[in-house]
């Protein structure tokens, strides 16, 4: 059975990605480049793309930076050391960000021929952003089987979110549980010039206090 | 009023956007480069907006070719003098486009403050694309609310689609009752290499049907 999984080069989409395979889906890997600040992120997603064993990775590219308004796409500044407990949707929400990448997805899984997509939202995000929240999964689900020639002849999508209710903590937990190698990954809303993490973002902080919930060292954090 | 308006540089969404215009909307043009064989209606897009004094023309590009599975974006020939009484999704279906076209809007819309999203998708289209159908607009606008932040926030986005009971030749009357240039618009999936319509493609077929009905010369095949 074919799948599209959106794969970004985190460690949610790594491990959404590999629980969907552990259900026998064969995966066809789909990365957005988006506008991101750094292509970092982007090349994680081919190494777990690779360690993934993907049937195929399409890359698509979509400049978000025209429409602005998100600190990942726009002269905003990446939020440091923030109060995560903080109601309210930050700042790196990118403006209908998982509506474009699902719609992305959906094209593609119908020419493809596939009829599940894969998406690792998980219960973290979903406090923040919109668009990961299972209403959101819900009303896509409902509009993509309106949207498509396979819709109008009477298939149904279904929308995969093996993460929505987990933790980071969980997430983690499933992924060693499944031999994942997070070293492969990368979360950084705004690294270094080498690529390595700020470990100030709302990212780093999430990854870092997922792993310590966890009881999991980051192998990223570890000396090469 | 703050609109965004799905502007490709064809008549339709030229009278959609014009039509809302007379409505009283101020209008954003976003016109998606998504990889079409030709760059003629982008031009022609350009024109339009010039034309109906918009207040911003953004332009985004997102390659569609790597998904392919149409005519308009893959290497699978544009169909000639077809039956268009034939049922049927034509093989220039656009997998997902319309719901790709309407995320990228929506993401600007939310950025910009707007609520309101314009497409031209009309009564014709309806008898062959899935994401032209009334049902299809209802299950976005409704994806639409839950997508977002200014959704989450109680706001509701609009989805209007002056065109959508229309047939061409409604259209073109309509445009022409409101003094617009149809000479700005290119229509044609696969014009020669100095951009004149081909005449034998769906799009030419229809045009070249909805000007008759309507008892206008279409002013593209005019002399200059």
């Amino acid at each position: 059975m074919l799948a599209v999984v959106l794969l970004s080069g985190g460690l949610d989409s790594y491990t959404a990605a590999a629980l969907a395979r552990s259900e026998g889906f064969e995966l066809n890997a789909l990365t957005v480049h988006y506008g991101q600040r750094h292509a970092y992120e982007v090349e994680a997603a081919g190494r777990v793309a690779a360690a993934l064993h993907v049937r195929r990775h399409l890359h698509v590219r979509v400049d978000l930076r025209g429409i602005g308004g998100s600190a990942l796409t726009a002269d905003i500044p990446v939020p440091r050391e923030r109060d995560l407990t903080t109601p309210g949707i930050p700042c790196t929400y990118v403006p209908a960000r998982n509506t474009i990448f699902l719609s992305l997805a959906l094209g593609w899984a119908e020419v493809l021929g596939a009829r599940d997509l894969v998406i690792g939202v998980n219960a973290l995000d979903y406090s923040g952003y919109p668009d990961c929240r299972p209403e959101f999964i819900a009303a896509f689900e409902a509009l993509a089987s309106v949207a498509t020639r396979s819709g109008v002849e009477g298939e149904r999508f279904k929308i995969h979110t093996p993460l929505i209710t987990m933790t980071k903590a969980d997430i983690i937990r499933r992924g060693v549980a499944l031999g994942l190698d997070y070293r492969l990954t990368h979360s950084c809303y705004d690294p270094g010039p080498d690529g390595s993490p700020c470990g100030t973002c709302d990212s780093c902080v999430l990854r870092a206090k997922g792993f310590a919930e966890a009881g999991v060292s980051d192998p990223l954090l570890l000396p090469r």
